[in-house]
């Protein structure tokens, strides 16, 4: 089997990685539409090749797509004549959309995927080893798929130390929405409540273990996540409307004084760690 | 030099250790109400000896508050029969009320400090190795103290390897709400933001790096975090707000779908990391 890869980034160039270390493709080619990343690629050694997307369209039996969430939708009809052998796996944050905007001539190829590991960086520097070993990948709507492509990204997803998991493409949306949209939303938001203070240098200068985590995600690349939340939208804006009434309880406990109201708030917060 | 320490949870508990592990004090002593805890300080060697609070203020050169912050002025009264050469520090996470209301016969006795490290973690078994070797230790209103007790503060903090900052209460209460108390309100919120949510199993099952790091300060303890959301009531309610009107504006964005403004905003957040 020989996979091409389209964008080596954060999770493209980790995946290449992934898929050479295990040895489960013989070649591994990609395709980046941009120069510097050519370079870095290359430098990097993530790929055996980088080919133009004409030829990895012809050499490759399975190809992912680990590009930003509207770049997958732009893709599309690049591949309306590909080979009815040829896998193609897209790793986008959502689904929903995605899978509606599917052209039906190769609906029964593309798998819908959505592995649930990542980090704040991005670029083909920030590819690293074991990004998805112990981690889950959501696929979705997989009933209209053909088998053959299924077990394909079965393989790839199992033999890189992934978890499985399937989920319809609409609920995947509202779950990743919350565990991982509305959070990064959140801490770009914390993140900009800080600087917009008149003395963000001084507050940060104290920062220790907690702002560090809540701000990290806040490093993110926001043209990746303005497609998200674009994609995401109806979701986002339901879940910043539940995570607002949150903020708003506790704000109005707070100036009421209801302190022990606010400290049984605080108790069903802790009750998500018996969980996860 | 001997060392008295009421509370040995997280805090008071991984100090024992670190000015036992330099040498610091010729013997540690430790106080605690709780006969739980009691059992586990002396499991664990904690401390050199756990004596009752009489003895523990004729023994001590310096005493060390470790306590909650409601919990630290109510110990006042206990202090008023301090020798005038012992010293008494506070850990607690804010200032400004506690400084307020030292009595004056204990005032330059009073060292007003906030070590900024921890973990979502309490109790003795929370205590740990290094907790506080690199990280900052923010000293207040030191122009009301004695040269004599600064100066035993100042050699505490630097043996066990912190950088000492020097900001009166009130500065200190407003940066320490925007780079801790507001950030562990929001984690709360976003926990019980999941919690409410119809399926939060289903939707924590699919938890990576973003979601735990956010949510991990929201496993601290309700009863010592209460405490901090009311000393620090009027900084909270205006960082709320802040904080607010940020999430209010990315809403706005997102309903709309000025994605363009979206990512400048996003673009300021990630600015947040060229200083920090």
């Amino acid at each position: 089997m020989n996979i091409g890869i389209i964008g080596l980034g954060l999770m493209g160039g980790s995946l290449a990685k992934a898929v050479k270390r295990y040895g489960i493709s013989k070649k591994v080619y990609g395709f980046t539409n941009s120069e510097k990343n050519k370079k870095e690629i290359e430098e990097l050694g993530l790929v055996d090749e980088l080919v133009d997307l004409e030829t990895l369209k012809k050499v490759s039996d399975v190809i992912i797509l680990s590009i930003p969430v509207d770049a997958i939708i732009s893709m599309f009809p690049n591949f309306l004549d590909i080979n009815e052998k040829t896998t193609i796996i897209d790793m986008g944050s959502t689904k929903e959309y995605i899978v509606k905007n599917i052209p039906p001539k190769i609906r029964k190829n593309f798998i819908a995927a959505h592995p649930m590991t990542g980090t704040e960086k991005n670029g083909p520097k920030a590819a690293i080893d074991n990004l998805y070993e112990g981690k889950t990948v959501v696929l979705c709507d997989l009933e209209d798929n053909a088998n053959m492509h299924v077990n394909k990204a079965f393989k790839i997803f199992q033999e890189i130390g992934m978890r499985i998991v399937v989920m319809n493409s609409h609920e995947h949306d509202v779950n990743a929405c919350y565990i991982s949209h509305l959070p990064h939303l959140i801490s770009f938001g914390l993140a900009n409540t800080v600087m917009s203070h008149q003395n963000p240098k001084e507050i940060i200068a104290l920062a220790a273990g907690g702002f560090k985590d809540m701000s990290r995600i806040a490093k993110s690349s926001p043209r990746m996540w303005g497609d998200i939340f674009k994609q995401n939208r109806e979701n986002m804006l339901e879940s910043i409307k539940s995570f607002e009434d949150q903020m708003n309880e506790a704000k109005k406990m707070i100036e009421e004084e209801r302190y022990e109201d606010l400290e049984n708030w605080m108790k069903k917060a802790n009750s998500l760690h018996e969980i996860l």
